[in-house]
């Protein structure tokens, strides 16, 4: 049950992870057996009651002869929708013969766009577009899902349109690209991305989806008549409504009827604003968080992966500059602490050629340490970037308390002990720039383990965007209810 | 999310848990927001729909004048029931003013029996009682929960019956009392027990769970016309079927009517096992298992409390000699690992006086090892015994596999990263019984923090009983499908 | 499943009706058969389920063992909830031997109040009435439902309060006491009660619920500090809430303590409305309502419970004035056309010895017009009123359309075609007052089945007071929705 | 909430209608409003609740924006899986403005089969098929849902295999076609199918579903390696499963791969059944039910569709001999009496130039005879065969009671209430053949309105079929539970 956390977290950042759950053997219910791993009654149906809440499938393989045709559902459920499903196996069917399952075609293959419904969409849109003077795209989070990244540059570069992206999005565009004007977060945005996209007439969102995180608490909600909203499957916009569009069609067929108008990406050449340069912190000053940020992004290349935790570790990565074809992770629709150590771990099982980084607090780091352990005995060469500023600062910045304060740990030992002898998992403490440096230089040198660099903040040492977005975010949390 | 588990392990071991969570802010419904923590759909009500399932009583507070009432339902609910239950706030609401609550014995006076079902119930008992030859008493696990320990200890006074208790509810009743007859727990009891449960004609069962663990997957399952079954408050024999009768009511009232038979005792001391003499291990021969178990069993006094983990510790566990006045915790029913580590300390939090020992394995450990850190961050003396068999030995003697092997750590020298030199964690590793004695004594005098054992056992190195539970519960679980 | 609007209807009125169904035989879902009367699934839990959501307690026998404690368990819950239940039974158990149930104190004792919270809240309401100059009492629908019919009269008579009733409770309180006002019903209100309601600075409400319906599209839904609402199991007033005070304990409890306060007669004796003098129609002239009306108010004895289906027939019968002992029924939650045929005959069936009468609407009769054959059937003399206005009239006045028109049927010839040559109902048609007279006279001859008398009307011929209140709802139902 | 009967037969029917149901004013929720027409509580979504357990698709449309998109959704899931759908409609949203939908082909363009599955399923079928001496098609009530009616006889006459149909799929393949065998229903199939289907080797099942009813008591249910099963997306025999494959593409495309084989046609020759040779009754001899079931055939035309209620009306209807082109209903999976007359009034509606005829028992009638009155309104000339046996007489063939008696009417009399001077409606009561003939004939006169002809049979006079079928059914019932 622990594991439907992690089901609703994919379901809620669009993942088809699929859960996999033994269940009794099918002599007990009617034998009104009461079973163990359970809640001692004789309903043994509860736990897929819950999964159906946080799954886009759920199915029981009650006999064997059910099992291709219910499994193959659950796996194309969630590979089409990108959302998790869950398949339900009783202990004494699980090495139950039956019949192998059909061309896995049924299970792959992609649904299609209603041809009439795309073609009126995109009709819809080249003229919408046609008539605004400063359009421009926003890429969403749900780009990815939607399997419309290349789809998303073929339009940008077709229009010319300057490119923000959310701050669920990042990478989604090559950050590179000329046409690419920052992350758009309101007052937290990069780049001065909202800017543009306040003065923009024409906003084509395309898989973007606004939260209270992703809006900065209500501040930067564009809705209205200037906005075209294309989600996964669908289209809409001020007087218009088109279901079954898939977005990457969309996106590919307008790019091909569209007509190019920079003129965003003129008005944003006026006033983009120029990079800013970090100098080095002195090597022996006590360590600060910029320098920890300035340091990380030096070690960005191409093949990195860089895992950003909730927290202070979310404004610290989104404000870093993305070398193209570098990926960018963050669970910015679920955000539940503890997520990146286990998440940048599977990641990094499964793609063990790019570079994993994860940028994670010592609050979130607690939550699930012991996944370190798993990075050592696998020998993946995760760098984690520990920052250590004692205690829950994101929650600090929203709403602070005596709760928000933890036990400090030496996490630079507690990789020795994970190794217990028979690993290759490192950890250093960086108290100034200069041992961050050579805790990084060694962590390169390590490719056989982990290597964890605690960072060692103040408690009070945070970005300036987190405490303007937890300003905000903590007041529309606070907005008093209605009078009844 | 992640609190369901702890949630549904609280119904399947009858805890009345209260689980208070937030919500969203009252006004986003209405305007139709998405919001983090959510799974991004507008559905903000599947988490309590979840919750449900796994409480006796779920409530949402959405205005606050509900709030007396419902928090004070949910809580009743949960303490009647000995269930946990569910309270969702919104996060606007958390701080607005309502009424005060009325008298709290609203919320805390218990349920009474109906008077002429508890008369009905206790003639039937008597009439069936005093019919049999052989008649004895089964303590089970919700005899606890049904405040009815007291009344148990009565009731076997005045009958001079032998009890037997289950492994669930081990210590419910004295295991130095005469009548103490041992834990019945199939091919696995202590003392024998088994022998004389099956030999009785007459067996009251007072709050007795029996499932697929407990009666050693189905071999030791006692049912039909012998059966005396007094539930938390429904009352059952073969003929005869009482509700509303509370158990403790039941018990002290048949202890005023029933008439003495010895008849158990009386066989039971013809067979009574001598006491098993274990001689001390050569002091510097590797520690084995058995050998941890006597040190452990020496520490116990009247003031301990012993948890032991899922594993080979519950038969480690079940097999100590407790003293009167000892305690004994086990999670049989939803037998989570990782269970012992954060309940343990809950219960030290609570019960500041007590000894609390917990014997867990390195797999289940693992699971929740960060607690530990908040024994020490709350200087609680607690002994930890970990059984370091490398890897998840209860199901290598289920059904083995390459995913019950795990990383082995350095657990003792985990504790000082806990410390990080603000702590009184200790740690120690024992390889050889001089070794564990020393460590044990060295805990003794740390009443300033945890101390861990850390016990290397070889991996093949588990008790007889565990070897034969794990065979039938086995077999228990692989009872083909009924065919179709 | 058919059932469940009925079994919704009974939880909306607090009815503790009992709902059994069959379902299939045990051996079926472990054979994954498919079974008629069924979706033709293998999901045979869908109507369990749909019955959780309409009654306060669901049980499926699915073995006999269960039947005394689970079925006994749901007749409790609908005793002590005024709620329906759901028993779902096998066919194949339907006559498997069980043991008896035990006494059936253990179904009917009931609850009590908790003794703390009633003494603190009589103390509350002794004090807030107590400063009060204009207290008063309003009786609501559940008060019947709690069982406080007479708690609540002993309240008023130890007052001296002026009493109103809500619509839904006509007959709770003896019209011709000397403290009764009328019915508060907002601008529909029967003897100036709404004036006195307005006026009063200190309000019990018994029992009520306020809803677009009873409060006439929310002009009149009284609340705020002059409130002191007493509900089936709790009271509250602005800064006090207690819970588990039963509704009638509360009244007894507070008659005994609160001092005596006529204000609210003296200034009602003020302008208390004259009785309406309505003349008899000429009786050769057209049928009007008003003159149906007038004779049916002639017909009401002590003896007589009036049903007054939903539409017209709740102003009509709302105004009658009611002999004392004579009863009111009308589903005023629900709101179910149809309901009063069905109901009246099963009323009659169990109070054989009262004076059924129904006044119900074409467009309603013609729902449930099967169930006067029963009557015939079980000879049950029950006098009909069919105010036959041609089409849905109430909807008329809400919203109309061409789906208020219905076909005309020849209501009088109908009864006869039920004879079949082997009943004794009657059937009468009244065109003028004249008819009318000869009708009722006929039917008060009849005592071996139901006498029907339709009474043509002109289709616009209804209340003012059906005018107004459509008037209110129908723009209640129409508020616009918020902006988003 | 009383439609949900209605709608739960469209799911077990296979039938894709749409359920609108009005909601509460949008505001309300918010404002804690309670409301007429719902349970009286602050939930107001148990409704859709319950709907979802009985349909595809159930939404709510809380904002007019998300109309079009969930209208689009409900109404295709409708139609592609061929099952109802719910949408719920705010009362004060109806007529709020939105976008329109846009093109209906988003709506309406069906599903495609997976061509790799399709074309590896209609292989496993020509091997299946080509290595069986005794091949034969079976088709099932889902053929008409999937659409597959045309793809079945073309399949039919490419194999020249014989053809049985199921009791739901009558009239689904010509009767009159040569290769037709009749009706397959175990005991009490026609033209002895069942002992072709017995002895074949190789049962090609599209469609098909077996229940207790259709299966004749699980006595006639074929399975095992013999049968390859066509469901409507989905294909399995032993050893294969193939997901994704539509029953009209599979049929269509095995009709041209599979060689011809009349093996079974060859057998059927030998035995085939002489057509019984009913003489007509003697004119003026009691009215006896095969005398109706004589008549009634001979009224039977190409353009007849037939309507038999549950109950004997069952087995006369599907002993008829269809002309090509006539239709056959039946409610056999939902099985619910008094379906088949607001059905057959439904049906008429839509489909005006067939000749409608209903049989329905008098038990059954009586449940929604007001729906006569609608037929009057819309001067539909529907044929009603009223087999007045005098009770439940299926229900007296299962298990018998007191309860299966029911008030007798004037059934021919009723008609003309309904007409009540301003309709068309005729209603005849048959004592013997010549008076139902006579009635015959004036019915196919009566073109302005229904004809109801009252047959008047002995409650003893039920066919042979129902008697043999009841038996089973009852048996099937009866199994007793397993021992516990």
């Amino acid at each position: 049950m622990t594991a439907f956390d992690g089901i609703g977290g994919a379901y809620a950042e669009n993942l088809p992870v699929i859960m996999i759950s033994g269940s009794p053997n099918t002599n007990d219910a009617g034998a009104f057996h009461l079973l163990h791993h359970t809640l001692g009654t004789h309903d043994f149906k509860y736990q897929i009651e819950m999964a159906r809440k946080v799954t886009c499938a759920a199915v029981a393989i009650d006999r064997a002869s059910d099992a291709p045709r219910l499994i193959d559902h659950a796996i194309r459920s969630a590979l089409l929708a990108s959302k998790p499903a869950y398949i339900e196996i009783p202990t004494n069917l699980a090495a139950a013969p039956c019949a192998p399952p059909g061309p896995i075609s049924a299970v792959l293959a992609p649904e299609r766009s209603d041809p009439d419904s795309l073609a009126a969409a995109i009709d819809v849109a080249v003229s919408f577009l046609g008539k605004k003077l400063k359009p421009m795209l926003l890429a969403g989070s749900k780009l990815r899902a939607a399997k419309a990244e290349k789809a998303f540059l073929e339009l940008a570069e077709a229009t010319g349109y300057a490119v923000a992206v959310m701050p669920g999005s990042k990478s989604f565009f090559p950050e590179q690209h000329p046409q690419y004007i920052g992350v758009y977060w309101g007052d937290v945005s990069t780049k001065a991305a909202n800017n543009l996209v306040d003065w923009s007439d024409g906003l084509l969102c395309a898989g973007t989806v606004f939260t209270d995180y992703s809006t900065v608490g209500w501040t930067a909600d564009p809705k209205g008549a200037r906005i075209f909203t294309a989600d996964m499957d669908h289209i809409s916009v001020t007087g218009h409504d088109f279901s079954r569009v898939l977005l990457a069609d969309f996106l590919s067929g307008l790019a091909q009827k569209i007509k190019y108008n920079d003129a965003t990406m003129v008005e944003y050449s006026r006033f983009r604003p120029n990079p800013t340069l970090q100098p080095a912190a002195e090597p022996e000053a006590a360590l600060r968080r910029g320098e920890v940020a300035r340091q990380v992004q030096s070690t960005l290349t191409p093949n990195s992966t860089l895992f950003v935790e909730t927290g202070d570790s979310w404004f610290n990565g989104v404000q870093m500059d993305l070398p193209d074809g570098a990926r960018f992770e963050i669970e910015m629709q679920w955000g539940h602490i503890g997520w990146s150590v286990p998440s940048c771990f599977g990641y990094a099982v499964g793609a063990p050629n790019r570079k994993t980084i994860v940028m994670v607090g010592d609050g979130s780091f607690q939550v699930t340490v012991q996944e370190v352990s798993q990075m050592v005995r696998l020998h993946l060469p995760i760098l984690i970037i520990l920052m250590n500023n004692h205690g829950y600062t994101i929650e600090v910045e929203i709403h602070d308390g005596a709760y928000n304060n933890i036990k400090n740990w030496d996490y630079a030992a507690l990789i020795e002990t994970f190794n217990a002898g028979e690993g290759h998992g490192k950890g250093y403490r960086a108290n100034n720039g200069r041992e961050l440096a050579d805790a990084i230089a060694k962590a390169a040198a390590n490719t056989r383990g982990p290597t964890l660099i605690e960072c060692t903040l103040d408690r009070d040492d945070c970005s300036k965007e987190l405490m303007s977005w937890g300003h905000w975010v903590g007041a529309a949390n606070a907005r008093p209810a209605a009078a009844i």
